[in-house]
């Protein structure tokens, strides 16, 4: 089988695409193409592997790498929440149009692949209840979010009608990520952990008592994998899973810091609250149901403590 | 103050503007120009009426009618459910586009006129609780449910960014329609009193049992007007209201012409079961939750036996 992973050469799709390799199948079916889209080439040494750059909002792009081989589709690629919030236009142009380019030549190839479509926990905000259950309604307080909302509802529509066999995993916020800072609003989250760890100094813009919602990038990986997987009679008339996290406060991330790496880690963090990433922050949701998820074998992790000590294994 | 109605030669278009100019004012301000932009040219005898005609999935055709003077837009075309899933399409651009290049066009303008957006049950979808509350999730089940639930979206985060001031009116379906059948799953709805009324038969395409929320054209036309006079302030984070509506079934608004026009009226109703038709009927809420409309002052009808009262003292 033939797999495209957009935002091929991003964080989550080069793990995404390294796990489907070093398993050798999906649903059961022998890989045998993995084509990486992105703006930039993603560097993969795997003769299953294909790199191809594009903008994922021309259409030409998309109808020269979707064929009706591609029996999978991981649409990863996206502009995060802090830069789809300044810059207006792009967030609509490749969180909005692309996707729903994506959608429309699927639809005109006929095939119905299966489509993993990442959301997140930023469709949420407004007034939630503690714990977010399966049938709340969206209130997305930010551009990304009311972006994210649209291309789901999109992908339901088209799953509904037959154009393609769709899924859509909420994803808590990911931490810990490797490399760099990025225009998320969550980039801190996973910042005031990295950095201390490479010894560098890093600032938290929110208050110490935010609740946040995590997965590590390695359960992440597994459940969109596994997301791709799920047969659609399970997924009814909504096929929209909410994937397990784990709540913890900004303050027990800074203690489960200290647990791993020591006093001396958490005094690189430094405390300056940014009303602007607070703002957006706040207003997702910090915790979910998660039985759906469960009920269809995707698990979270145990502590954040154990997300830190899995960042440095793999780090090393 | 200068007033847009889109979908101007429709039905609730046509009393939205036939009653602003009863008013002769809109929140305060006196009304100078009502412009009714339609597929068709409306015929309206007041010289503060200009009826044009366009697409207005044309940023041309917007960008010629909306400037900086106006200030209330009313957008109400639409293509109806049965037609919107028989062309999707079509239903997508005019649903959705045409709702986001209006949106675009205020934006470019830069004026953040109010603007009201009418939405439908037909949002909601899937598994229901038996009153739908404001924060029930939206799972729509029809493309024009989708079209409308991202449009809903879009006009909430243009409103976030200030780029418009807008709020949206979720229409319960509207009964007794003046007129012909149209492409609506609904239009049994009004079919089903006002061909029996006129001497005509009329099919009832779903269960007797099958539950129905309803307004009638006088309340819906009053709620509109009244919602767009709501200040900014009192809609919070989420400027969506649920009108409030009547909860009938099938068989109770049978009655109800019985109880107003007597057995030979229920004589002319033929009962058969249409799939099509009644899949997209059940999948709405047969209530919602009213308590904030009613805060704001909107208003639903008391009795359906009332409904069609009106609905023949209008039409003598």
């Amino acid at each position: 089988m033939k797999i495209l992973i957009t935002g091929g050469a991003g964080f989550i799709g080069q793990r995404v695409a390294k796990r489907l390799l070093e398993r050798g199948e999906l649903d059961g079916k022998p890989i045998d193409e993995i084509v990486l889209l992105d703006v930039v080439r993603a560097t993969f040494d795997d003769r299953r592997v294909r790199a191809e750059t594009g903008d994922i909002s021309d259409l030409k792009v998309l109808n020269q790498h979707i064929d009706t081989d591609t029996e999978a589709i991981f649409h990863l690629a996206a502009i995060v929440s802090g830069q789809a919030e300044a810059d207006f236009d792009l967030g609509m142009k490749i969180n909005l149009d692309a996707s729903r380019a994506l959608l429309e030549v699927c639809r005109a190839k006929g095939h119905a692949p299966r489509v993993v479509f990442t959301s997140s926990v930023a469709v949420y905000g407004g007034d939630l209840p503690a714990i977010v259950q399966d049938d709340t309604a969206l209130n997305p307080q930010s551009s990304y979010g009311t972006q994210k909302a649209i291309a789901e509802l999109l992908l339901c529509d088209y799953t509904r009608r037959g154009f393609v066999d769709g899924r859509v995993l909420r994803l808590p916020t990911i931490s810990v990520r490797p490399g760099k800072p990025n225009a998320a609003a969550s980039s801190f989250v996973s910042g005031i952990i990295r950095e201390p760890l490479n010894g560098e100094r890093s600032t938290c813009p929110v208050d110490g008592d935010t609740r946040v919602w995590l997965l590590s990038p390695q359960r992440a990986t597994d459940a969109l994998i596994a997301g791709c997987e799920i047969g659609r009679a399970a997924l009814g008339n909504r096929p929209i899973i909410n994937l397990p996290g784990l709540s913890v406060s900004v303050n027990e991330m800074v203690e489960a810091l200290r647990e791993v790496a020591g006093d001396e880690a958490v005094a690189r963090i430094d405390w300056q609250r940014d009303e602007r990433i607070e703002k957006i922050v706040v207003s997702w949701p910090g915790a979910w149901n998660t039985e759906r998820a469960r009920a269809a074998g995707l698990a979270g992790d145990a502590s954040f403590a154990e997300i830190i000590r899995a960042y440095i294994a793999a780090r090393s």
